[in-house]
């Protein structure tokens, strides 16, 4: 099967092309993009030197044609059209916002302009998911905060250990921007600083989570959103709590986690007292979680590492693809992440 | 005056004798430690060139007599000793954990063995503080985290603008674990990496934040504490939120923050729309601090970027010990950052 | 077959096993270390969750009996006396120093105490020794500043580009140092700081770097080798250069590494214009590598990055075990780099 | 005495504003900057909160008229012609790269177009440059790089102990590269890589080197000089070598670089066996100096550490600019870095 990846010159998109380089199914087809169309990919992406004399081509319907996957790493507004062009049997992932809010007026505040319509979600691990990308020929790969507040606090809300009242405060490293030329992304700036961005509800992965965790709870969540940039490359670390359900213990806890991921391929319950680092997962589409009861603030705590750009992005892209193609799920995904 | 430094060949000690080398009033006396004694300072403190040759001593009684402040910097438990024999005359400063806490039980629990006592609390923006410390003899300089909740968020529960449900979650530089040699603190493991520990209420310094904020708002207040560990070796970011009180507004946060800080030199409220960074604060005694309403979740969120050997320790342990001694509270004390 | 590592607890032997676990041949048998055996290797090697409840056992002879191949990642001084209890049809290949030199005085010099004997030298990529190793029981993989110089010059001196009067300043990534718990490679020293050390001539890969040019060039080459520790936790990048051969010319150059690396798996000549970053093989077992002429200073100049783990240990440890096991060179070995 | 800064919202902006901001001697007057003209100076130097509120002008000889001395921080090109409006009494220390070539014919080969003219090269460090700058009213500041490489020279070509024939290889940290929005300065890229550019003789500061070393040594000097990039805000770690004179021992070494050195304020010769580290100088207007006889290789080897921004631009222009204006060289200019 062939898989063409537009934005290849990015990181989501260096990150897919770096991940199908060892999937044993999926070949690589087309690359483009839109400014560095014309280049050979090499200047974009050396450390993939197996295309490095590859050259980009421009994001057109021709160009995507005649794949079996279009991974699409855009700017948000362009994968409605780009998918429109390429028929409905062509299995179109995108890693983009555009499909992802169900609400259009959550669209309209926190994206503005047109909603461009939902997509089935591409994360297997919520309930039910799993059976409904099989089918899917259109994926809404989660934003990156999500996919790591969603993993956290999904096992907590099915088995309603907490109340909808959630606090998220993440770090991000500096690849979840992109490779914006924007003066705060500069190494100058980044290094030896942790700063906050964002704050106060208006992110606009606040809706998409408040979305994700209102399913799994059955009742509306609300969720208090901080995101904060930390001196790496990749990784998200997010610190999620709520109020604990009264009577709650930290047994309980232990074992609701432990039931909800027991066979989950890519989600890892760290043994007790073991808590995630963001090291744990680089370059791997893990996530390392940790859960406990704060007795004394009366609130269940989870904090989850993943690799923003693997598991946050492309892996998890590539994940759903493979139920989508049905391949096995696990398929050229790597569990092994590269440490120290 | 003459200053004694105990401790002097670790990272707090460093940074008491970076700023005490710029201090006009403070002549730097004895300098003494524990495993270090007998080496040159410079073998420890690189970076101080003016006192490269300096012998450290033991941290004797003798060694520390004759000066007019005598700062501690020392591991936990060796403070009430050599305090009582310096005599009740000489101004003591401890930047341990001591003497902070004011309830045994807390004590005991967070970090077991006896309760040394309690000294006024170095923190001079608490409501009453300043004119306390003004004739202390013993002070107690806060913990780094709870330095930055409780400027963080004082002015919330001075003004009544939260309710008493505080999350906090904070990155800190590796300093703060002071010069341990410990794997984890391996630049290897940190570098790239952001890491929670210390989770779900166990940190030692939770009981401090809730025994401030707790004086200010005049009702119990609790705090669910996680902290972080963040690849950078100084500053501490903390984001710290609370359910907002019924009927609040943006601008009414805003004005009480104002009104709070107005007079204080060393916490600066950024201007609207910008947020904290901890490189705003590399090497200063200030705090960079905004706060906002987050409508949505009803949430007031502030956010801290404080130095967390400076504020957090040394600087904060000096601007305690100007008010103590007469002298100018600001005196000695940098405002300004180093960046990039 | 079966492959062993001796050391697994550190971080070459995380990373033999990281590569190990990608392997399509080499089944993973016993893990063993001195002080952390009894232990999960979970403990250790977080980023490994496939071998997360793997007990580390003692290294010894039983232990690491009835495997095909045995990689070391000991101490300088066990190997020996480990091998020689394996037999002689076990491979053994050592990621330390013992074997590594041919000169007894030189291994007196720089290490001290007796000299271990030699093995054949694990850099396929020299003259000759690519066949060499495919019958070699024994294995000493190079130092990892070495295996950079080597692939770096080797091409010069095999064409007769340089005189042999080399100077070479490294950086590399804190890893390099192990997993030692000492000052200098904590966080807070290592972070925001390029340090020099071993300068002078003392580094003990010197005379390493001497053996093998001297042995491509047929003539005594001499190097002058700083080496610098820089703020990441892999990588090394290595500027090489050396007098000019008299009448040499930048296309000359330019073919004669065209010609000798033209075949090279892991070798990348990169592109004219540009010049390589440790980034770029962040866990790679590749080289990236550019050469030029410095027409004004008279020196041909040669810049090299690897991923001082895996070309410069784990993998290139790996390469030179599927030549002895009869195994295609490249198996198992990642090109991919993991970025940005 | 009121200075100006031209510039005033870049790397070098900031930094002289923040050893301004200490200078008990120097006022600051006018802030100007192109671009970001009528902005105020806190959105882009949030590190300095005394000056936040300051709007910057345009950079015309009307704002800059009026001072004592005026420190223009520009892109290169246009000094000369600020320079001449300002008339002949107002002291210009420029920062650029403008004035610091004595030879025209280098100004094109490696900066291009019409060369400006020369001024007094601002670094009192090399011989009889001290009292030439007494007197000076223009002084171009040296560039980062060769301010690195000749102080560390310097005292070894004064004393004959080193051969013409100089090899340099330096890291930097990116603020080196000023606040400009390049693919290869984002944090993404920088973070966890080291990196080479303008290698083989091309980079701009290598004419500059050779001219300071040729004038010292009485003897044209040529310089193969390599620069990386390391992933740090600040500093600079220069590895600078030469063949050493026949018959040179450690002890000769050592004791023409202790007495060269004895008297300077901002050179530090470190103890024996200790070598430099970015870190010792961060934010400090010094250097960290050490060297040593390599008798493998037969090579003086001069390592020095400097903070870029510091004494290798802002520290350094004010050094010069306060000879020139009769105030003590040191006055305002701190020794003492900021560590860990």
């Amino acid at each position: 099967m062939r898989a063409a990846v537009a934005g290849a010159s990015g990181y989501a998109g260096g990150e897919l092309l770096r991940l199908l380089l060892g999937h044993p199914e999926l070949e690589i087809g087309a690359l483009t993009a839109a400014s560095s169309a014309g280049s050979a990919l090499g200047a974009h992406q050396p450390h993939l030197p197996a295309l490095a004399g590859r050259v980009i081509g421009d994001t057109t319907p021709e160009a995507l044609a005649g794949h079996d996957v279009v991974f699409l790493a855009l700017p948000h507004g362009h994968s409605a059209a780009v998918a429109a062009a390429l028929g409905g049997d062509t299995l179109v992932v995108d890693c983009g916002a555009d499909h992802r809010l169900a609400d259009p007026a959550a669209w309209q505040e926190f994206y503005g302009g047109e909603h461009a319509g939902t997509w089935p979600y591409g994360l297997p691990e919520l309930p039910g998911q799993r059976e409904l990308l099989k089918s899917a020929r259109r994926i809404a790969v989660p934003g990156c905060y999500p996919t790591s507040v969603l993993l956290a606090l999904a096992p907590a809300f099915a088995a309603g250990l907490a109340e909808p009242d959630v606090v998220v405060v993440a770090a991000s490293g500096t690849s979840g921007a992109g490779r914006s030329l924007k003066p705060n992304l500069l190494g100058s700036e980044v290094m030896g600083s942790v700063s906050a961005y964002g704050v106060g509800g208006v992110h606009r992965h606040t809706p998409e989570m408040e979305q994700g965790l209102t399913a799994v709870a059955g009742t509306p969540v609300r969720v208090s959103f901080t995101p904060t940039l930390a001196p790496m490359s990749r990784g998200i670390l997010a610190t999620c709590s709520a109020p604990a359900t009264p009577g709650l213990t930290r047994s309980a806890v232990r074992e609701a986690y432990e039931s909800a991921l027991a066979t989950e391929p890519f989600v890892r319950l760290l043994p007790e007292g073991a808590w995630p680092a963001t090291a744990m997962t680089y370059g791997a589409n893990t996530a390392a979680l940790q859960v406990t009861l704060d007795e004394r603030a009366g609130r269940l705590v989870a904090v989850i590492a993943i690799d923003n750009l693997t598991k946050g992005t492309a892996g998890g892209a590539i994940q759903s693809a493979n139920l989508a193609l049905g391949l096995p799920e696990e398929l050229g995904l790597p569990t092994t992440g590269v440490a120290p």
